[in-house]
Protein backbone atom coordinates (compact mmCIF):
# COMPACT_ATOMS: atom_id res chain seq x y z
CA UNK A 1 0.00 0.00 0.00
CA UNK A 2 1.49 3.55 -0.99
CA UNK A 3 2.66 5.74 1.95
CA UNK A 4 0.02 8.51 0.55
CA UNK A 5 -2.70 5.60 1.15
CA UNK A 6 -2.50 5.25 4.74
CA UNK A 7 -4.08 8.69 6.30
CA UNK A 8 -5.77 7.47 9.45
CA UNK A 9 -7.60 9.41 11.78
CA UNK A 10 -9.71 9.22 14.81
CA UNK A 11 -11.82 12.06 16.43
CA UNK A 12 -14.39 12.05 18.76
CA UNK A 13 -18.75 12.87 18.11
CA UNK A 14 -20.44 14.57 20.61
CA UNK A 15 -24.13 13.96 20.90
CA UNK A 16 -25.99 16.70 21.66
CA UNK A 17 -29.47 18.24 22.10
CA UNK A 18 -29.94 21.81 19.90
CA UNK A 19 -27.15 21.27 18.18
CA UNK A 20 -26.82 24.44 15.70
CA UNK A 21 -26.91 26.16 19.27
CA UNK A 22 -23.67 23.83 20.42
CA UNK A 23 -22.63 24.88 17.08
CA UNK A 24 -22.34 28.56 17.93
CA UNK A 25 -21.31 27.91 21.54
CA UNK A 26 -18.19 25.89 20.58
CA UNK A 27 -17.29 28.42 18.34
CA UNK A 28 -17.77 31.56 20.63
CA UNK A 29 -16.42 29.54 24.02
CA UNK A 30 -13.76 27.55 22.21
CA UNK A 31 -12.67 29.49 18.98
CA UNK A 32 -13.69 26.48 17.22
CA UNK A 33 -13.67 26.76 13.56
CA UNK A 34 -16.55 25.03 10.92
CA UNK A 35 -15.28 22.72 8.49
CA UNK A 36 -18.67 20.99 7.33
CA UNK A 37 -22.14 21.40 8.35
CA UNK A 38 -25.13 19.27 6.92
CA UNK A 39 -28.65 20.40 8.11
CA UNK A 40 -31.69 17.78 7.69
CA UNK A 41 -35.15 18.76 7.14
CA UNK A 42 -36.07 18.53 10.80
CA UNK A 43 -33.55 20.96 11.77
CA UNK A 44 -31.19 17.91 12.98
CA UNK A 45 -27.69 18.98 12.45
CA UNK A 46 -24.18 17.34 11.64
CA UNK A 47 -20.82 18.88 11.91
CA UNK A 48 -17.11 18.99 11.56
CA UNK A 49 -15.68 21.39 14.13
CA UNK A 50 -11.53 22.10 14.69
CA UNK A 51 -10.03 23.47 17.46
CA UNK A 52 -5.97 24.24 16.80
CA UNK A 53 -5.47 21.19 14.32
CA UNK A 54 -7.74 18.83 16.09
CA UNK A 55 -11.15 17.83 14.48
CA UNK A 56 -14.23 16.95 16.46
CA UNK A 57 -17.67 16.31 14.86
CA UNK A 58 -21.10 17.03 16.76
CA UNK A 59 -24.57 16.09 15.71
CA UNK A 60 -28.08 15.84 17.10
CA UNK A 61 -29.05 13.14 19.27
CA UNK A 62 -31.01 10.42 18.19
CA UNK A 63 -31.74 7.56 21.02
CA UNK A 64 -33.38 5.29 18.12
CA UNK A 65 -29.83 4.75 16.48
CA UNK A 66 -28.01 4.95 20.42
CA UNK A 67 -26.85 7.98 19.63
CA UNK A 68 -27.60 10.04 22.82
CA UNK A 69 -26.78 13.35 24.19
CA UNK A 70 -25.40 13.57 27.97
CA UNK A 71 -29.14 15.39 28.57
CA UNK A 72 -30.54 12.04 27.86
CA UNK A 73 -27.99 9.81 29.91
CA UNK A 74 -27.57 11.91 32.92
CA UNK A 75 -23.89 12.31 32.22
CA UNK A 76 -21.08 11.62 29.51
CA UNK A 77 -19.14 8.60 29.10
CA UNK A 78 -16.34 10.74 27.37
CA UNK A 79 -14.64 13.79 28.13
CA UNK A 80 -12.32 16.58 26.21
CA UNK A 81 -8.65 17.19 27.02
CA UNK A 82 -8.01 20.22 25.62
CA UNK A 83 -4.44 21.34 25.84
CA UNK A 84 -4.00 25.12 25.44
CA UNK A 85 -0.98 27.76 26.80
CA UNK A 86 -2.78 29.71 28.97
CA UNK A 87 -5.56 27.33 30.82
CA UNK A 88 -6.62 29.94 33.14
CA UNK A 89 -7.35 32.58 30.05
CA UNK A 90 -9.38 30.00 28.20
CA UNK A 91 -11.36 28.81 31.23
CA UNK A 92 -12.46 32.14 32.12
CA UNK A 93 -13.78 32.56 28.29
CA UNK A 94 -15.55 29.44 28.30
CA UNK A 95 -17.15 29.79 31.40
CA UNK A 96 -17.82 33.61 30.40
CA UNK A 97 -19.79 31.61 27.65
CA UNK A 98 -21.79 29.75 29.63
CA UNK A 99 -19.92 26.53 30.61
CA UNK A 100 -20.22 26.00 34.31
CA UNK A 101 -17.01 25.12 36.07
CA UNK A 102 -17.14 21.95 38.24
CA UNK A 103 -13.00 22.24 39.37
CA UNK A 104 -11.23 26.05 39.05
CA UNK A 105 -7.49 26.12 37.00
CA UNK A 106 -4.92 24.42 39.43
CA UNK A 107 -1.94 22.80 39.78
CA UNK A 108 -2.05 18.81 40.24
CA UNK A 109 0.10 16.97 42.04
CA UNK A 110 0.27 14.86 38.70
CA UNK A 111 2.17 17.51 37.17
CA UNK A 112 -0.69 19.75 35.20
CA UNK A 113 -2.18 22.99 35.72
CA UNK A 114 -5.67 21.91 34.56
CA UNK A 115 -9.45 22.33 35.46
CA UNK A 116 -12.75 21.25 34.24
CA UNK A 117 -15.87 22.59 33.38
CA UNK A 118 -19.42 21.50 32.08
CA UNK A 119 -20.75 23.12 28.40
CA UNK A 120 -24.91 23.74 28.12
CA UNK A 121 -24.94 20.38 26.11
CA UNK A 122 -23.76 18.55 28.89
CA UNK A 123 -20.23 17.36 27.70
CA UNK A 124 -17.30 17.61 30.22
CA UNK A 125 -14.02 19.52 29.20
CA UNK A 126 -10.40 19.16 31.00
CA UNK A 127 -8.56 22.66 30.21
CA UNK A 128 -4.94 22.58 30.72
CA UNK A 129 -1.26 21.97 30.46
CA UNK A 130 2.01 20.11 31.51
CA UNK A 131 3.65 22.28 34.23
CA UNK A 132 7.18 22.90 32.61
CA UNK A 133 9.83 22.61 34.84
CA UNK A 134 12.68 24.86 34.74
CA UNK A 135 16.13 23.14 35.02
CA UNK B 1 2.29 35.63 21.91
CA UNK B 2 4.46 34.01 19.31
CA UNK B 3 3.67 31.25 16.94
CA UNK B 4 4.96 28.14 18.69
CA UNK B 5 3.36 29.18 22.09
CA UNK B 6 -0.20 28.41 20.34
CA UNK B 7 0.07 24.81 19.77
CA UNK B 8 -3.65 24.09 20.97
CA UNK B 9 -4.79 20.19 20.87
CA UNK B 10 -8.05 18.63 22.01
CA UNK B 11 -8.20 14.91 22.58
CA UNK B 12 -11.49 12.94 24.08
CA UNK B 13 -11.14 10.98 26.72
CA UNK B 14 -13.05 7.39 27.22
CA UNK B 15 -14.04 6.57 30.91
CA UNK B 16 -14.60 2.69 31.14
CA UNK B 17 -14.47 -0.16 33.29
CA UNK B 18 -11.52 -2.64 32.91
CA UNK B 19 -8.92 -0.40 32.16
CA UNK B 20 -6.12 -2.18 31.08
CA UNK B 21 -8.20 -4.74 29.22
CA UNK B 22 -9.43 -1.52 27.22
CA UNK B 23 -5.65 -0.70 26.66
CA UNK B 24 -4.85 -4.45 25.61
CA UNK B 25 -7.96 -4.18 22.78
CA UNK B 26 -7.54 -0.99 21.56
CA UNK B 27 -3.69 -1.73 20.45
CA UNK B 28 -5.08 -5.44 19.55
CA UNK B 29 -8.51 -4.02 17.47
CA UNK B 30 -7.03 -0.53 16.01
CA UNK B 31 -3.26 -0.91 16.07
CA UNK B 32 -3.32 1.96 18.59
CA UNK B 33 -0.18 3.14 19.99
CA UNK B 34 0.61 3.62 23.77
CA UNK B 35 2.41 6.83 24.57
CA UNK B 36 1.88 6.93 28.56
CA UNK B 37 0.01 5.21 30.95
CA UNK B 38 0.17 5.79 34.86
CA UNK B 39 -1.29 3.03 37.06
CA UNK B 40 -2.77 3.82 40.99
CA UNK B 41 -2.63 1.71 43.66
CA UNK B 42 -5.71 0.84 43.45
CA UNK B 43 -5.35 -0.36 39.77
CA UNK B 44 -7.04 2.66 37.96
CA UNK B 45 -5.32 3.22 34.88
CA UNK B 46 -4.98 6.52 32.53
CA UNK B 47 -3.79 6.05 29.12
CA UNK B 48 -2.21 8.00 26.66
CA UNK B 49 -3.27 6.19 22.83
CA UNK B 50 -2.70 7.02 19.47
CA UNK B 51 -3.74 6.24 16.44
CA UNK B 52 -2.77 7.44 13.30
CA UNK B 53 -1.60 11.14 14.35
CA UNK B 54 -4.58 11.42 16.55
CA UNK B 55 -4.35 11.13 20.18
CA UNK B 56 -7.12 9.51 22.40
CA UNK B 57 -7.17 9.17 26.33
CA UNK B 58 -9.25 6.12 28.42
CA UNK B 59 -8.88 5.81 32.19
CA UNK B 60 -11.36 4.14 34.78
CA UNK B 61 -14.22 5.32 35.53
CA UNK B 62 -14.84 7.66 38.72
CA UNK B 63 -18.77 8.10 39.01
CA UNK B 64 -17.54 10.44 42.59
CA UNK B 65 -15.87 12.83 39.75
CA UNK B 66 -18.25 12.49 37.13
CA UNK B 67 -16.24 9.90 35.07
CA UNK B 68 -19.20 7.54 33.40
CA UNK B 69 -18.76 4.01 31.59
CA UNK B 70 -20.92 3.36 28.81
CA UNK B 71 -21.42 0.52 31.06
CA UNK B 72 -22.62 2.64 33.92
CA UNK B 73 -24.85 4.78 31.93
CA UNK B 74 -26.36 2.46 29.41
CA UNK B 75 -24.69 4.01 26.29
CA UNK B 76 -22.50 6.45 25.01
CA UNK B 77 -22.68 10.37 24.43
CA UNK B 78 -19.83 10.09 22.27
CA UNK B 79 -18.75 8.06 19.29
CA UNK B 80 -15.27 7.92 17.72
CA UNK B 81 -15.50 8.20 13.69
CA UNK B 82 -12.42 6.75 12.46
CA UNK B 83 -11.26 7.32 9.07
CA UNK B 84 -8.97 4.77 7.48
CA UNK B 85 -8.52 3.88 3.15
CA UNK B 86 -9.91 0.08 4.13
CA UNK B 87 -12.85 0.18 6.06
CA UNK B 88 -13.96 -3.31 5.07
CA UNK B 89 -10.66 -4.78 6.49
CA UNK B 90 -10.33 -3.01 9.82
CA UNK B 91 -14.06 -3.30 10.52
CA UNK B 92 -13.42 -7.31 10.23
CA UNK B 93 -10.38 -6.74 12.33
CA UNK B 94 -12.07 -5.08 14.81
CA UNK B 95 -15.05 -7.37 15.42
CA UNK B 96 -12.88 -10.00 15.57
CA UNK B 97 -10.85 -8.46 18.04
CA UNK B 98 -14.15 -8.29 20.03
CA UNK B 99 -16.29 -5.43 19.15
CA UNK B 100 -20.07 -6.47 18.04
CA UNK B 101 -21.14 -4.93 14.43
CA UNK B 102 -23.98 -2.73 14.94
CA UNK B 103 -23.91 -1.84 11.12
CA UNK B 104 -21.98 -3.09 8.60
CA UNK B 105 -19.99 -1.39 6.17
CA UNK B 106 -21.64 0.07 3.55
CA UNK B 107 -21.87 2.70 0.88
CA UNK B 108 -24.34 5.28 2.57
CA UNK B 109 -26.64 8.34 0.74
CA UNK B 110 -24.25 11.24 2.11
CA UNK B 111 -21.19 10.15 0.73
CA UNK B 112 -19.50 7.58 3.03
CA UNK B 113 -18.63 3.88 2.61
CA UNK B 114 -19.23 3.43 6.59
CA UNK B 115 -20.05 0.83 9.58
CA UNK B 116 -20.03 0.81 12.86
CA UNK B 117 -19.25 -1.42 15.95
CA UNK B 118 -19.68 -1.31 19.93
CA UNK B 119 -16.60 -2.39 21.45
CA UNK B 120 -16.46 -4.43 24.25
CA UNK B 121 -16.38 -1.11 26.98
CA UNK B 122 -19.15 -0.16 25.51
CA UNK B 123 -17.62 3.19 23.37
CA UNK B 124 -19.17 3.30 19.57
CA UNK B 125 -16.99 3.26 16.76
CA UNK B 126 -17.72 4.12 12.98
CA UNK B 127 -15.43 3.03 10.62
CA UNK B 128 -15.72 4.11 6.82
CA UNK B 129 -14.32 6.76 4.38
CA UNK B 130 -16.01 9.46 2.59
CA UNK B 131 -16.55 7.49 -0.98
CA UNK B 132 -14.13 8.83 -3.84
CA UNK B 133 -15.62 9.60 -7.11
CA UNK B 134 -13.88 9.15 -10.40
CA UNK B 135 -13.77 12.47 -12.52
Amino acid sequence: MPEAMKKVTVAPLLAVRRGIAAIEFYKTAFGAVEKFRTESPDGAVVAQLSIGDCDFWLADEAPEHQNFSPESLGGSTVRMVLVVDDPDGVFNQVVASGAKSLWPVVDQSYGWRIGRVVDPFGHHWEIGKPIEHSS
